[in-house]
């Protein structure tokens, strides 16, 4: 039975048998074949999977790195967790912090966050502290707090949290019996393509694999700051999971980059809607659109795809974390006040020919 | 790798070599202990462990019925599907014909629903038909349609639907090295309790368990015809996928609690929501409310539990596809318009004693 990614991957994470192991029974998510994508690329036997890690317990990849971090804050006496977050970090931070017994704090800046993105967070039980001053300054008092109090920081900062992230790369070679020839992921903080890169890097030296993939990471066309390489003061985008102008691991990624031989591009925010809807009416998988920025990105460099490779872009986030979007995509699909009788709906229906 | 419940389940299914697989990779789904939850029964050595559907690709149990419906109707060779719904099968309908290159209907009462229960069913690229009607109006439309067009009707009365939810009491049994000694479980369409015990018996039957469970059911009190033994004209409950007041399933109903030696049993909004905020707070898991029907039932009937027993709670839905309540119910966590100083954060979060 499988009992999370700590129990499974024992061997290759910094856990001992003082660690209070704190789980939701995260990982172990599909990898699932996209055939329609796969031909729309018009290559000759290329083939691409989605790592479709919103079926996590919080219904994202952050849970990956929060069940290292809780489990090790927990080893080390910790009572209580905060974090600075708006969005994915947040609910995984509150559901792991209370399966473990511990408080969760959350700082966030008065008024920006549209309260629907809390919902988790305040379902898991959470106290959420919404300040009178910017997201950079909520940034610098968790730091504060975590230092005078006993208080663990699960920000990105927190180490532990990359190393659960890797086992998302050792599913990858576990499902598909070697590493893929490409990876493909959203960069927002630049965190998970660093976790990817270190798993499958510590996979390959331990001789799972025959090989490393090239890592291609995707920015969102307002928020590309590697991409362009400078920050970002006021990054937008409808990728909201992705928003981010100055990213904490942004020389990991770099490094990444250059020993994978791969790189870094930005898609647009209509490239990646259109990828978002692709994959949910084409594919039947419903990410958050932020996620989508794998496959867009996937096509945005189709002309450099290799006839005959193995692709594996990474959705990162569950679609039902931002319904807003799903409902403006598919207002057209609605039709109202149809009379009730056959003939009627079989017309609406288009079925009369 | 995983590759879905009929590749997994191959031999108990109602397949062959010419039906065509539609998967999304669905099942799998983990099987989580609440140890919390195991002591507040007050019992010794009970242990209670919750099923978590909600980790399906659409979000709900739906999945494992509805890879089953389109398959068989693929090889049918059907190209378009039907249901009558304003949930998670619409959802799963959507996804799974979307996936087979096939349409997908859903037929909805106007005005009746709200529109974001609708965001999946859309996304997936659903055509949605709201009537001038009721829901019954809609339920025989369908059937009429169907009737009529070569349209497959995927709503409760497809016989393939429980087949493949059957797999959910097979994982069970594959997770647990037996079967429980209790299953709880919500009830509406009362279609899953019957699903499960078909699941139970095969196995048994098969030598892949050592016993039967007993099969406690649990209605909302606004919605409990099977309870009360008669239909409910105008069923109410905050659990809407369990607002059903005349349930297809009835008498498979009955005759699995007589065959088992279970129970049916109404459990009001308020302990439902009790268990959904209980679940979320305490052991990390976030629910839909009519999924934590099986805890509140638990708590309901916990007299009656003996000593030493393991029971099974089935989780049918993802807390993501009710946003709404759980905002109304985090709202006393929430902290806004505080000044950005350590100090005054670490007294509103109650570091200062």
């Amino acid at each position: 039975m499988w009992q999370g990614l700590i129990h499974h991957y024992y061997d290759y994470l910094p856990v001992t048998q003082a660690t209070p192991i704190v789980t939701l029974y995260e990982g172990n998510t599909p990898l699932i074949p996209v055939p329609r994508i796969s031909s729309y690329l018009g290559k000759k036997n290329v083939q691409v999977w989605v790592k479709y890690d919103g079926l996590n317990p919080t219904g994202s990849f952050k849970d990956r790195g929060m069940t290292m971090a809780i489990s090790k804050a927990k080893e080390q006496g910790a009572t209580a967790v905060i974090c600075a977050s708006t969005g994915n970090t947040s609910a995984a931070a509150a559901a792991y912090a209370r399966r473990a017994g511990m408080k969760a704090f959350v700082l966030i800046p008065d008024g920006y966050v549209a309260l629907g993105k809390l919902a988790q967070a305040l379902m898991y039980g959470a106290q959420v502290l919404a300040i009178q001053g910017n997201f950079d300054q909520a940034l610098s008092l968790v730091r504060e707090l975590a230092e005078k109090y006993p208080i663990t920081l699960v920000n990105s900062l927190n180490p532990y949290r990359l190393e659960g992230q890797k086992t998302a790369a050792f599913e990858v070679v576990d499902q598909l019996g070697n590493a893929p020839d490409w990876l493909c992921i959203p960069v927002g903080n630049a965190g998970n393509i660093t976790a990817y890169w270190m798993g499958f890097c510590q996979y390959f030296q331990q001789g799972k694999s025959q090989q490393l993939p090239r890592m291609f990471g995707f920015q969102a066309a307002g928020a590309a700051p590697i991409v362009h390489n400078q920050p970002v003061t006021h990054p937008e985008t409808v990728a909201t999971a992705i928003r981010i102008g100055n990213p904490v691991n942004w020389q990991n990624a770099i490094a990444v980059q250059e020993a994978s031989q791969g790189g870094f591009y930005a898609v647009s925010d209509q490239e990646i809607l259109t990828a978002y809807q692709l994959l949910a009416q084409e594919e039947g998988i419903f990410c958050e659109p932020a996620s989508a920025a794998s496959i867009a990105g996937l096509f945005h460099i189709q002309d450099q795809i290799p006839e005959g490779i193995r692709i594996v872009c990474v959705l990162t986030g569950n679609g039902l974390k931002d319904p807003d979007n799903a409902l403006a995509s598919g207002q057209k699909q609605l039709c109202q006040g149809i009379a009730p009788e056959r003939d009627i709906l079989a017309q609406a229906m288009g079925l009369l020919g």
